[in-house]
């Protein structure tokens, strides 16, 4: 799908061809078409192609490189999958929110979803080169994910952004999740309205943390948006016009 | 994990027993414990077990049965996988829906969620034995799903319910989800206040269904929605002390 077009799934150092295959599969499931194999041990092979079930195209297209550096070199945005919480500096997403950081970014230039080997993940160096890094909430006992349906989940998830998170196409087809910048603007207009109406004293971070938390969450289409800053203005000429 | 205990994984006639030990990985990974195997091609198969990758246990505890009735017997609610829309009456949900209803019904009764054959699906009498239907969104050029993934995203959408739907333990353990019952309460809240600061005229029934929408989507916590009542009635206090 089109949608999916600036989407690189980058696989370092795999070892086994039917975890290229399963990966090719997944992708031509879910609409993505870019592969990048950063040193494979064994590409092309006939078992990637028999696991791919005729994703052929996927993995004759897919582009060998020999460092991670050379996979990533003209992307805005690098994401990676890590099997635990890291002690490192920044946070660890869950799929849904990582990924629709992803598609929010594809839309402009290219992103890249990363995964390790399969043996022992990213090193520490590969892991400085993300800009951000997803986890796939697994039971703490049986945390090793097969290499292929970890990029299913996470393309499942990059898909479902793309056709709008019910997992359907939207109502309308003008119908976009509101921007970054849209929910600022609206936080900002909500938090103004609160302290107004005395329900918060302008201070509230942990008020505003659980509101952005929420609001977040229901992730509101442009229109939702501006009905929400329609009401907030309402709320405000009511709190003018009754002085 | 002990949410998921009622919920059984059935796949129907599976004829390579590598699905067979990937389903069971996947199992592992996401917390279920239940496999039920209808007239498998070949099991027990040491294929199976390499590719479960140390879910041995689930493979030495799977139920194996010669009828579909056999493992549905005392199921409460049945959920049939389908590749496509199918003509038939009833609708076919995207994976979110049809595994909070799978994790609803299934903290009180056992609850089948089936896989069809890898070459053909369920037949339409299989189909007609499950109350709801999921359909995993996928390409329409390219729709066959590997088994094992298809049971990894539906048990990763099960999961996220067990979790909470931010795929991560809630930040208090008696955070709750708000009942239908307090969502209507705060609905009619909701309603009344648009009205008295007349941004509604109390019939605006479009409205009203834009503002569920977004809501119901958020799916807020019993705390959040305390919140927003707590909002709501300082913009009644408002607009009453400055009449």
């Amino acid at each position: 799908m089109k949608e999916l077009n600036y989407i690189r799934v980058v696989l370092i150092e795999p070892t086994h061809p039917g975890n290229i295959g399963a990966t090719a599969r997944a992708m031509a499931n879910m609409g993505a078409s870019n592969l990048v194999l950063v040193n494979p041990l064994s590409f092309p092979s006939p078992i990637a192609n028999a696991r791919a079930a005729g994703a052929d195209d996927i993995l004759s297209n897919a582009k060998v490189c020999v460092s991670l550096d050379d996979a990533l070199s003209d992307c805005r945005l690098v994401i990676g999958t890590t099997a635990r919480d890291r002690s490192i500096q920044w946070p660890v997403l869950e799929p849904r929110e990582a990924m629709g950081q992803a598609f929010s970014a594809s839309q402009a230039s290219p992103v890249a979803i990363c995964f390790g080997r399969e043996s022992r993940g990213m090193t520490n160096d590969e892991l400085e080169r993300c800009q951000s890094l997803v986890r796939i909430p697994v039971e703490e006992s049986f945390s090793s994910l097969n290499l292929g349906s970890a990029v299913m989940v996470l393309l499942y998830e990059l898909r479902r952004h793309a056709l709008g998170s019910d997992g359907v196409q939207p109502e309308q087809s003008d119908e976009q999740r509101a921007n970054s910048e849209a929910m600022r603007q609206f936080y900002e207009h909500l938090f103004s309205v609160l302290e107004r109406i005395e329900f918060s004293d302008g201070r509230s971070t942990k008020l505003h943390r659980k509101l952005t938390r929420l609001f977040n969450r229901a992730e509101p289409y442009e229109q939702e948006l501006n009905m929400l800053r329609g009401i907030l203005t309402a709320i405000e000429r009511k709190s003018i016009t009754k002085k």
